[in-house]
This record gives C-alpha cells, sequence and structure tokens, in this order.
C-alpha cells in the first residue's frame, strides 16, 4: 500500500500555483484558445492578464502584461492557454515561456507533450527553481479504493458520450449551489477543468489498479452539508473509456448525478458504428453500478446540449425530454428558470 | 493517438523469452513459491530447471541446473518463481541473478520492485547485453480501442471477487478445449498467467484511457473457430477495481464468460463491509455492460473454488447451483463430468 499523495509545495495533490497569466502564443483562431477561454470565463479570479508572441493576434479582454508585470501584480504561473494543431510545445513559444520562468512565474501544460522534455524549459527552471507543471501527469502515490463511504455530499456528472458537457454541467452547477449559499466544489478530471478549478487529478491518466483509489482522493470527506460537484468522463457505455467512467463512478460514490446529453449526436464520437446510448439507458446502468459504493444514488436530472439548436426548438426538446423521463432538464448554458429547477432537483435528491 | 506496440526484440508485446529456468532464492515454504509451482504445473514444456542459492530447501521435482547448464538445454531466461515476505529482491539473490545474466540468461521478474532499480544487475545485464524484464509493466505506445468487432471466439472469465478463481478456470478451460482438438490460446492479464503464458499484459498497470485498447491488444483478430480463453480481473462489483474489470470486458468482446465464485466467502477480501454479490447478479451485470461491444454475450456457465470443501459437500453445491441457475456448474480443479459439461457448454454457447 502507497502512502497518498503530497505534491513538492505539500499543497493538497495536484493544486496549481494561481493566479495566472494566460500565454497564448502566435494564436490567430479562437478555436485553438477553449482552455483560456474557459479559464477567463470559469475562473475570471484566476486570470491576472494575458500574454503574447509575435504574430499572436487574439485577445481575451483581459489585461495585456509582460511577465515581470503579472508577477508584481500577483501571478504565480503562466499557463499554456492555447493549442496548435499538432499538439505540440512551438519552438516560437519557447523563449516567451523562458521569460515567464524568469520573471518568477512557474509554468503550466495541460498538453500531452511533457514540459520537461523540452530543454530550453528544463534548463531556465533549473536555473531559476521555478516549476514545470504537467496537468496531465497525476500525482504519484495514488492509494487504492478503500470504498468506506465519506462524509458530505455529491454531485458526479455522467454522460451518453464524451465531450458533450460534463465540464461544463458540473461548472454550473457548482456556481449555482454556491450562489444558493451552499458550500460547493467543482472537482476536475480533466487536463481544462483542473486549470480553471486550480487542481484536481487527471482521472484518464491514472493506472487502471488506482482509478477508483483517484476518485476518492479527489473528493475527501468534508461537512454533511458541502458538496463536491464532480467532473465526470467518458461513458460507461463508451467502448475505449468505459473504464475511466467506471473507476470515477465507484471512487466518487454520488449521491446524485446529471446525465449530459447531446440530442443531436446519434453515435459516439469517433466511433460511428456505436450509437449513443439513450438516456433512459444510461440513467439504469449509472444506478446498477453507482448503487455499489452508494446504495442512495439518484438520477438528478438532465442537461442538454441544445447548442446547435435554436431557442424554441431547444425548449420543445428540454419539455419533452422532461415529461418523457419525470425528471428536470435544462442546458445549463441557457441558464433561466428550467436550469433553477434542474438545480433545486440535485439538491432535494441527495435527501 | 499513439502506435501500436512491439517491444525491443519485434515480437508480440508482452512476449517472454523462453522456456526458462525457475529461481527459487533461499526460500523454504511452498507458499512463497506459487509462481514457481503454477509454471511447473501450468507451463511445463517452458520449464528446463531449477536453480536455489544457499539456504534453500524447497524443490520442483525438475532438474536442478546451473544457469549455464539450463542454457546449454535451451533456457532464455531465469524467472524469479519465489516471494519474500516484503516483496522484495533479497542481496542475497543477486549474485545468483548475476551469475544468470553472465550465462546468457534474461531476468524476468513478476514482483513489484523494478529489476533496473537494482544497480549490480542494471550493470550486469548492459554488460552482458542482456533484458531486464518486468512483467508488470504494461508494454509502451498501448492504442485507445477501437471498439471493432473481431474475428475468432472469446471467452473471458469473470468474478464475484478477486483471487478466487479466473486464472485457473481460464487455464483449465483453455487446456481442454486443446484437448478436444480445439485452437485455443489462454490469453494472460496478471502477472503469474503472464509468466505461465509467456506474455500477456498486466491490465492493473495500464493508464485507464487504454484499458480497453489493452484488451484489444491481448485478443487481436484470429481463425473464425480459434478461441482465445482470457484471464480475468478483479470484479464488475468491486470498489477498487472494477475500472480494470469493465475495461478488460469493453476491449475483449467476450462471445461466452464463466463466473468465478468462492461460495465459502461472504464479503470482499480486504473489503469487510462489501458483500459478496451473487452469481446472479455478476451475470445480470456482465451481460448489461458486455453486451455494449458484443450484442451476442452469454454466461458459459460457473465455476466454483471448492477447494476447502469435503468432495460430496462441494458436488451438492454445484448440484444446487447449477440447478438454481440452469447452468454448467464445475470446479475446474475436481475436473470430471462436471467440468466436461461446463467445457462443452462454454463451447455451445457461443452458438
Amino acid at each position: 500500500m502507497r502512502a497518498a499523495a503530497t505534491d513538492a509545495t505539500g499543497e493538497r495533490p495536484g493544486t496549481l500555483p494561481g493566479p495566472y497569466l494566460l500565454f497564448l502564443g502566435d494564436v490567430t483562431e479562437p478555436a485553438f484558445a477553449k482552455t483560456a477561454f474557459g479559464l477567463r470565463d470559469w475562473a475570471p479570479e484566476l486570470c491576472v492578464g494575458e500574454y503574447a508572441c509575435a504574430g499572436g493576434t487574439l485577445s481575451l479582454g483581459l489585461p495585456v502584461l509582460s511577465p515581470a508585470e503579472a508577477h508584481a501584480r500577483g501571478a504565480r504561473s503562466v499557463v499554456i492557454g492555447v493549442v496548435n494543431p499538432g499538439g505540440t510545445i512551438q519552438q516560437s513559444w519557447v523563449p516567451p515561456l523562458v521569460n515567464a520562468l524568469e520573471a518568477g512565474l512557474d509554468v503550466i501544460s495541460g498538453m500531452h507533450v511533457h514540459l520537461e522534455d523540452i530543454p530550453e524549459l528544463a534548463a531556465a527552471a533549473a536555473r531559476h527553481g521555478r516549476r514545470l507543471i504537467d496537468v496531465r501527469r497525476p500525482p504519484a502515490g495514488i492509494p487504492t479504493a478503500t470504498g468506506r463511504k465519506r462524509s458530505g455530499k455529491r454531485l458526479l456528472t455522467v454522460g451518453t458520450d464524451c465531450a458533450l458537457g460534463k465540464k461544463y454541467t458540473a461548472l454550473a452547477l457548482a456556481r449555482a449551489f454556491r450562489e444558493r449559499g451552499i458550500a460547493a466544489d467543482f472537482r476536475a478530471t480533466g487536463q481544462t477543468g483542473i486549470l480553471i478549478a486550480g487542481g484536481g487529478i487527471p482521472m484518464d491518466a491514472v493506472v487502471a489498479d488506482f482509478e477508483s483509489g483517484a476518485a476518492e482522493l479527489l473528493s475527501p470527506d468534508a461537512a454533511p452539508d458541502h458538496w463536491d460537484v464532480i467532473e465526470g468522463q467518458g461513458s460507461l457505455s463508451h467502448p475505449a473509456f468505459s473504464a475511466v467512467s467506471l473507476g470515477l463512478l465507484h471512487g466518487s460514490q454520488p449521491d446524485v448525478f446529471v446525465v449530459c446529453h447531446d440530442p443531436e449526436r446519434k453515435t459516439l464520437l469517433g466511433y460511428p458504428d456505436y450509437p449513443l446510448p439513450s438516456l433512459e439507458e444510461t440513467i439504469e446502468l449509472t444506478v446498477l453500478m453507482g448503487r455499489r459504493t452508494n446504495p442512495a444514488i439518484r438520477c438528478g436530472g438532465i442537461s442538454l446540449n441544445t447548442s446547435r439548436l435554436a431557442e424554441a426548438e431547444a425548449e420543445r426538446l428540454l419539455d419533452a425530454t422532461s415529461a418523457r423521463l419525470g425528471l428536470a432538464a435544462a442546458d445549463p448554458m441557457r441558464g433561466g428558470p428550467r436550469f433553477d429547477r434542474l438545480v433545486e432537483a440535485c439538491l432535494a435528491a441527495a435527501g
């Protein structure tokens, strides 16, 4: 049995040094800056400013700051908020990142490539005593799950597929809980969520034997009326990623889950031979599997991603879904009374 | 997307260099030599001889050979067939293992500790151009699962818990299939099974995102009437290890599964608050989850571990279980007509 992890700073596993300066590279297309926009929209208090290099035309509307200026305003790290088409760190991004290390900032990346594998960054970090932090790397020493029931309340967003709104739904619910005066933490399980939350565990990068243990570590014992709102991953019905989803479900022990779904999607993203599971089937599987570690698990409602529908059509679909399943159904991005009802239904479902 | 793996020799991922010389260290208790006995019993054709160091009193009844003699008889590696109470490689074992490297043998270990972390072994391996192989390390570059239906037939042993006979059941079924003239491979998913099979993937050590991909890699396309008999891991109802079990189930796409169970066990091993799931519940969950990647999945029968029961009691229990579920039930270690019926039921279940 290994001991629970603490990182080099002795902080909670996966806690990131914020606030951030957002690095935009030389990107010109907003589509390549989803992480930066997500941080600006969901964690504005963590975003001190933005910083681009020659050729970059994008702006988040934040103060444009040099690394030294950002450090003076309290920034503790620079976050790579963009990707390039190859998913790599371009050579032209390296000198500005070295500048940030010289100015006393750590560098944080959510990319697959490891920062330490870039010799100039490794050397500059060593020279200035700064850290290179890859949020796609899980903390060391994750223990095996115990299955012990933890105190506090938990909500998990689950999905009929990947990439259809589990992170945004969890963020919106956690925010709505807090707006109602309820203590709530968003618990991040993927790289963008981790950057937004300032901590978390990249569940897809954990060794399978420790998957549920990582989920237990992510949402520890808490006050009885405190909520952890946990970002889901994958789908129990996904032929490639179901291991992540089930380990997360068993370790999270959710009292309440919300099913996230894209009504326009007919087959799994990248798996044209796999029809999307129905909402009914997803609810059934989640209850059947989830009750093993929390017999009181209940579905709190449905989150539909209606971003590609006109408002009237979205409303019709949400009403029909709600009536069919007898559950609250909302699009968190549209908000409004439907979303309020989903929030109330989730709070009520925990009993 | 990463490329599929091949190891340094260009062999199939996880293929081990056999036959073996079995190293018994200075062990005196048979309980510490389960791997060596397992290899002798299930893979005698891979076992050229045995080799102990000073103080060892144990024998497998194999020829006692020096590493040089074993190499002359065709051995290609020495396998550490014993554990010590701490799960480490003792200092007294190192010189005999260095001797083996000098004699031209690779060293294979199924222990958690990495062979390369022992400086004398690392130096000797480098000096003699030999390999140090840790079978608990998965191959590099496992791809994401595709979910594509593969040719050939597959059987997966599943369980109500860990450590109750999934490996032995799979080994016994694969042997029985071959005895009936049916082409069959045992596919190993844990360290002891990998040593017995001469290859395989340690599924519990794979990163969760690649768990199903590893299972796909383990049982590739085969002739239509060929069977892969796949060693199960964990349990879908296990609070710590269900991620391994579901990834393996989805990636294996079994046509047939056999549920392994210990009738004497009331709670999960090491989890006294978790009652063992029933056979009925385990069948239901396995069909419900497994049909996602193989809609034709069927339960072939039940394997009961009756090692702690008298024969008459075991027979009564097997009859009662078979009658209750309407399925063949046998203890593969007892063999006999009941086991023959289980074998026939599995073959018939694949249609």
